[in-house]
């Protein structure tokens, strides 16, 4: 990475050194689309249509119910989980697909509450995503306990005796702070309780080390930078200390021990396939394995290099070119503080993002004033940051003076 | 229907005769094999894998995340449950698509022992599906009660006032026994109890009528009869009556008033939606809407009297053919009383359905000694039903010998 200003041409300079370039050219994008959605949806890897259509044509066609064995559907669960443990920095073993990532979320609170029956509270911040905070509040309310929402610098420093788990997502959906896993599991682990954390918005984007930092539980999404498409299911980890205690809430038959021996009553597999329920999704797995697949391919430190830099960029532009009229950064300026994206604040967020659409650039927009930018370091190169930036500059200069001139239409 | 006895010719003229013949060639079905598995994974329609390219390559590929709202990809579940309510005898707004059978139950049953405070009990039978009585038993241990399991023939004459919900499968997934389901609910009501069915094995192959029954909850598969590919996402129903009062004990993003408000606290929409958890797989649920829609074209009733047809005639042959040496017939001889599968009992059962496979017709083996033959009327046809049974003598005959001349080897 060079230090030069972010001009067009050094951007370009960057794009010709960087070592993931390629990987732009594995996934099919929209033309003239610069796409930094992928937070939100991941991108489609070129690979994914004919693989779905080879499990739809070939196995499900030609072999029916036999695929179950003969092309190993029944293993998809765990075979996929063992890639992503990969990519988690986990063991093989503590990491399977399965459901959404609510779903997961449930059965791991509700899980690791039982284990810790002398213990009254969840703890987690209201950074949180409010899905996540859903969940937790009927797990608190299954296993009548309360849920304690804290601000987020307050987290680790609320932790006491009384908390069960402390559960927390890894980056914040909206402003992309990052959170260091190893001092909160430490601390966590100080006062005896459990650490769980969601790492929707990290997984794919960054190593991670989940062993080394000492985190117990934790569930992520499938379709964000795995790029496992819309829906794609979810995936939880335990980490082995755990596994031969903590139990799953909810019975189904492909957590059994013997799935196929049709017992009369539940006994759960011993592995983490204990936490399936139901029959999973097939197509939706595939197309999960297919991005997943990808992503083995790149070094997740060099991911994490360029994702840093096209963010870092991206900020340093909204200022260079701006000055001082440029629109409030909510995300992190420390880029090792900072996930994969950058948010920013102003008033007509929402007509701002629909405007960036018009001119081909894709962000997000979370209510009630925040658009949000991810970089997926595969397939946003540095040359996207100049683009994107200048689009933004124009859009924005453009929705302001159309308020100014029209007050009266110009209510979000 | 014709009376004649059941030649081959004789089946060829039902062929001939019958309204629903053209279905079969909307499927497609591997050359030289008899699919008698349907009930265990329908086959697949021929629009199916033009429709999920579609959906893979224009919505994701060019709409990206955009596709929820411009796709509707956010309205499938309701757009699907309302069509499955038609195949159901249910109101637009009683039937949504998520996750999984077990899932659906877990969170129906838990749903309406919160409901029924008062009582201890859930009711089975020991024919259930093993899966639904794990499930079951997980749901009485997170509500503090019991699940009494009594033999089906005294499922009903079991119900009292301590009972909360009585459930079971509508069709016997080992015997095909089928039960009727308005008395139940009337029997079950009159103690005040709660009807739960699962339809896994007869949504799709038989008119239904869950109004007028009064049956209260449902839950059932869309990968057998309703041709949903493998793993395709389950759906359940919720009497209207209901909707005001009965609760998601898992309260997810997906099931909020306002999903994308973001709002702090849960807030259930006031739909059966709110039984919607996490994020859908988008994939498996188009080819899920794919079979259904091929469904909805066919007349429920007319299939209804051709899998009676079929499974009578499958049954008659069996007798006719093999005389005093047939094989033990497990499943109701009354078609009224019958879903659409024929299960037999042998002891060698494991290596017939071996057999039978090498010969092209695909049955499917239930521990530790059944075979059952699933007749899905859209493409199984009468000639069918001769040359499976035919076949079926055939092996069972060399199994038979085999045994005889080899017994040391012949332990299943």
């Amino acid at each position: 990475m060079t230090d030069k200003a972010s001009t067009r041409e050094n951007l370009e300079a960057l794009d010709r050194e960087d070592c993931l370039a390629a990987f732009r050219y594995r996934f099919d994008l929209p033309n003239d689309t610069i796409y930094l959605d992928g937070n939100s949806l991941g991108a489609m890897p070129r690979s994914t249509p004919a693989r779905i259509d080879w499990v739809v044509r070939q196995e499900w066609r030609n072999d029916l119910n036999a695929s179950w064995w003969k092309h190993n559907w029944l293993d998809l669960p765990r075979r996929i989980g063992d890639k992503i443990a990969r990519i988690l920095g986990a063991d093989e073993g503590e990491v399977i697909v399965s459901d959404s990532t609510s779903l997961n979320l449930f059965k791991l609170l509700v899980g690791a509450l039982q284990l810790m029956a002398g213990r009254g509270t969840i703890l987690s911040d209201s950074s949180n995503f409010p899905g996540d905070l859903y969940v937790a509040q009927s797990a608190a309310r299954a296993q009548n306990r309360k849920l304690r929402i804290v601000a987020p610098a307050r987290l680790v420093d609320e932790l006491d005796e009384d908390v069960a788990v402390v559960m927390f997502s890894q980056v914040d959906f909206r402003t992309g702070r990052l959170v260091e896993l190893r001092p909160v599991a430490e601390q966590a682990h100080a006062v005896g309780a459990l650490v769980l954390c969601d790492l929707s918005h990290s997984a794919g984007v960054m190593p991670l080390a989940l062993g080394h930092d000492g985190i117990d539980l934790a569930v992520g999404c499938g379709y964000k930078f795995l790029n496992g498409g819309p829906g794609a299911p979810a995936f939880m980890y335990v980490a082995n200390r755990l596994l031969h205690s903590i139990e799953n809430p909810i019975w189904g038959w492909l957590g059994h021990a013997e799935t196929f021996a049709f017992e009369a009553e539940y006994r759960p597999d011993s592995s983490i396939a204990r936490f399936l329920v139901g029959c999973p999704p097939i197509l939706s797995l595939i197309a999960l394995e297919e991005g997943i697949d990808l992503l083995l391919e790149a070094d997740l430190h060099a991911v994490r290099r360029k994702s840093v830099a096209l963010t870092s960029r991206f900020i340093d532009l909204l200022r260079q070119e701006w000055g001082d009229d440029g629109p409030e950064i909510l995300s992190p300026l420390d880029g090792r503080r900072r996930g994969s994206q950058v948010a920013i604040r102003h008033p007509l967020a929402s007509r701002i993002v629909r405007a960036l659409s018009e001119n081909g650039v894709i962000a997000e927009f979370r209510a009630p004033d925040i658009i949000r930018f991810g970089f997926a370091p595969l397939y946003v190169c540095y040359a996207d940051i100049w683009d994107s930036s200048q689009i933004l500059k124009r859009v924005t200069h453009q929705v302001d003076a159309d308020r100014r001139v029209a007050p009266a239409t110009a209510k979000v």
